[in-house]
């Protein structure tokens, strides 16, 4: 089918290849419609991979990904166009890390906002999903190579048809066994403010390549 | 030992309930000396229980647990007394939820403070060590209630030798298997930004009786 992929940094990258792997039609959308990162990773994709601008990729796309950098996802978004996107699935993978001040980067949590929910008011006719931010750009496409596939991906979102079908994109496509529903849009303030820990985890793991299982009790 | 335990809640029953069965000499301390709730537990406890003031169980204990309301630990370490606490571990179970308009409680956290950090700025001289704040009562001093205690506890501090102790106290005492240090007391932002998931989580699986294991590729 034919997908829009917004961003073209590392998640932009590994999310679009490995669509176009699935036989997709892929275009990598950007601020410019020559963007030379888009234009190298097009020579190695191959046969499905274009690029464009936000506005390019998102009337391209019957679904779109978001993978621009968390600040500059509404800016973004908003030149993607809420008309280009009316009715869309959009999978929301960003996180509010402000890397201004160096490393590590700053994470913009709060308790009573978030990035999901900041681009589902900008977009009010898209469904919005907030996914995927949980782990690394290689994970997210091939959760197998941690711990055979054994741990957890989560999402939120106000539409549930929207909820569904980013399930089995999440399953069919990337290869997730575990999918928790965490409820509404709001959900997408959860999975941003785990970002802190992540970090914190990657710090002590020495890796960025981990993910987390929920166990439960009975 | 002789133990302190700020706090009468779940939390402050749970750990005094599991202290006093291992034989320690618990205080549970309240805003009062007298407080209903800490006598209740004394009666089922039996030896080796007893009540004081915040300031009476921060003299008695060698160590100390917050296990107060998060929005009310400042207040009820600066009664404790500094001084009371002068050198001392304190393991910081506190999560700073806000339960005033009601359920789910709003979870105050931000990119730049903790209550962890709080704590141990109002407490310049003791050893404030976060820790267990990211399970359930139940399964803070019984890890093995969940998946036989294949998942994970976190630990952030600024004392090395204050987080070897407390790393041997919660596999020691408690039983868990795998504590992962995560640096500095700067690390109490990341504990404390997971509850927005954890209370996600706790919808979804419909209990709040789970915890998280941590896998890494390799």
């Amino acid at each position: 089918m034919k997908i829009a992929v917004l961003g073209t940094g590392m998640v932009g990258e590994a999310i679009s290849t490995k669509l176009v792997q699935l036989g997709h039609e892929v275009m990598m959308g950007s601020r410019t419609a020559n963007n030379e990162k888009a234009a190298a990773w097009i020579g190695k994709a191959g046969k499905g991979a274009s690029q464009g601008t936000f506005a390019d990729a998102a009337r391209h796309g019957e679904i779109a990904f978001n993978c621009t950098a968390g600040v500059a996802s509404v800016e973004a978004l908003k030149a993607a166009g809420a008309d280009n996107l009316k009715g869309k699935v959009l999978l929301d993978l960003s996180n509010p890390l402000d890397f201004s001040k160096g490393m590590p980067p700053r994470v913009l949590i709060g308790p009573d906002d978030s990035l999901g929910e900041q681009l589902q008011r900008a977009l009010p006719d898209t469904r919005v999903v907030k996914t995927l931010n949980t782990v690394n750009a290689m994970a997210m496409v091939d959760p197998s190579r941690i711990a055979s596939g054994d741990h957890h991906m989560f999402l939120a979102g106000n539409d549930a048809s929207a909820k569904g079908r980013v399930t089995e994109i999440l399953r069919g496509w990337f290869g997730w066994k575990h999918v928790l529903d965490l409820g509404d849009i709001t959900g997408a303030r959860a999975l941003e403010a785990y970002l802190p820990l992540w970090l914190r985890l990657w710090g002590a793991l020495q890796t960025p390549d981990f993910s987390i299982k929920v166990v439960k009790n009975g």
